[in-house]
């Protein structure tokens, strides 16, 4: 089975104020993660605050996740940066840690072209072996590959998967023929998007890339098992209780729900990096509630 | 004269391979514009590549230019970072450094909320007595202060100016007149988009905050005092010349336009940061006719 097949599970990295990692609560969120049996684990990425830690915090997570894990599920490290030596750097860094992939994100600040992208992947690609699979998040890469840019990387040899957002016409069985079509057979295919990703798997996507995954495993791989089984009724039925923590995920940002969750759960006390905020009481009050439905799977 | 006033020259920061500060070239660039006597300099701006330097680059970058300076036009430093805590370190750095004011984006990767953008300005604010200047980019921030936040902050001791993109609309008129009617009488307000800042500074804005000065500041003084005297008809006559060369900024984003001029100048042969790409033989051929085009006035 790929590294890039099934639920691939993104948890939170919980650090103290300065950025350093807080290695026993990681592994507590780990723990869970290799318990449930995610196919995969998705460490620094978005949810993970990777764009908010620098080279060595993010080294030590990753030593940390693989010092967890004892190669009992396959760790994919998150490797963007602004800057191409720093993520070149960052992927060095990825394989001599213990890291099994890398996840790469076209980070921005001045608006990037095609052909800047596909420079940057490649040269980030050409420094490891590792397996990459490109992350297509313009929420907050401000960049959107095109089909073509897709299929011209899709041809790099260590270069296997995407990771796609959920298409604005939520039409994911139109969305993933226009991408299988103009992709290799054996590259993989997979969204993000919690809210919509059961019904990606249920249309046939290869794999989920899940925030609710990081910190929710066992619920999430119900409702990634039902849709793998291509049972749409139970599907449905576990949608429905995720529902509430849906709307949470879009009304505040995924991230910031994760981090009031886990620290409703007790898994850890760490807030996510100023200047981002930690949700207030109120909104607290709302995601327990949430949690509460989910726990009636 | 306040520090937010009238023609802000925002240069490149000629750097090696590496993000190293080659001083030499800052200081030919510097030359120019103390010649030419800009208002103030802006300097690591989106144009002087700040998102893509590190701390100890950009303190080098903010000393070598207050050397060239010698008191003789007042600096603005960029100080804008993902995380607070390294933006309230680039200040301090700044004001330590010798620049007599900061301009500070709010740079995202996760998108921010009013309120984490309203902690982070008056956390950076609190942390230096310098003058500060919102930078609103939603281009490279995507980040759009509203008038509410952008009064929440006027009343910050030491906040005093915002450099706004133009409107949508492009009616100057209108725009300022909403700014005007909603933030303090003493609050300074300029424009950035240098196809519109002269129509701007001939509607009443206070300030130009200029790519285009950064690099050829004799004439882009003689545009900004057009419009300062309301000469209506040589802004268009002047702006008329600029054409060609806004065209170019419109179509390839103008920090690549800059470089591949500053090389075609001979006064630099640095590159902007990769992943961003300098452009190729047949661009900087349409780009020495639009200079040429500049040269006629």
């Amino acid at each position: 089975m790929s590294l890039f097949h099934g639920l691939s599970a993104f948890p939170i990295t919980p650090t103290d104020t300065d950025g350093q990692i807080i290695s026993d609560q990681l592994g507590l969120l780990m723990t869970r993660l290799v318990t449930a049996k995610v196919d995969s684990i998705g460490l620094l990425g978005s949810t993970g605050g990777y764009a908010y830690l620098d080279r060595s915090q993010r080294a030590a997570a990753i030593r940390a996740a693989v010092d967890y894990a004892r190669g009992r599920v396959p760790i994919i490290a998150g490797v963007g940066a602004l800057r191409t030596d720093d993520a070149v750097n960052l992927a060095r860094d990825a394989a001599q840690n213990g890291a099994d992939g890398v996840l790469l994100a076209p980070v921005s600040y001045t608006p990037l072209t095609e052909e800047e992208v596909a420079h940057h992947f490649v040269a980030v690609a050409d420094a490891t072996d590792l397996p990459l699979c490109i992350y297509n998040n313009p929420s907050t890469t401000h960049f959107n590959f095109s089909l073509d840019l897709l299929r011209r990387l899709s041809q790099v040899d260590n270069i296997l998967a995407v990771k796609m957002p959920l298409p604005q016409t939520m039409d994911l069985a139109a969305d993933l023929a226009r991408l299988r079509e103009g992709l290799p057979d054996d590259f993989f295919i997979g969204y993000s998007g919690d809210w919509g990703c059961a019904n990606a798997l249920l249309a046939g996507a290869d794999s989920w890339f899940s925030v609710i995954g990081g910190l929710l495993p066992e619920p999430t791989m119900k409702l990634a098992t039902a849709a793998r089984n291509g049972d749409s009724a139970d599907v449905q039925r576990i949608n429905d209780c995720f529902q509430p923590l849906w709307t949470l995920f879009q009304e505040f940002g995924s991230l910031r729900v994760v981090y009031a969750a886990a620290k409703l759960l007790k898994l850890t006390d760490a807030k996510p990096h100023l200047p981002l905020l930690p949700l207030g009481t109120i909104d607290e009050n709302r995601i327990l509630t949430a949690l509460g439905t989910v726990d009636q799977l």
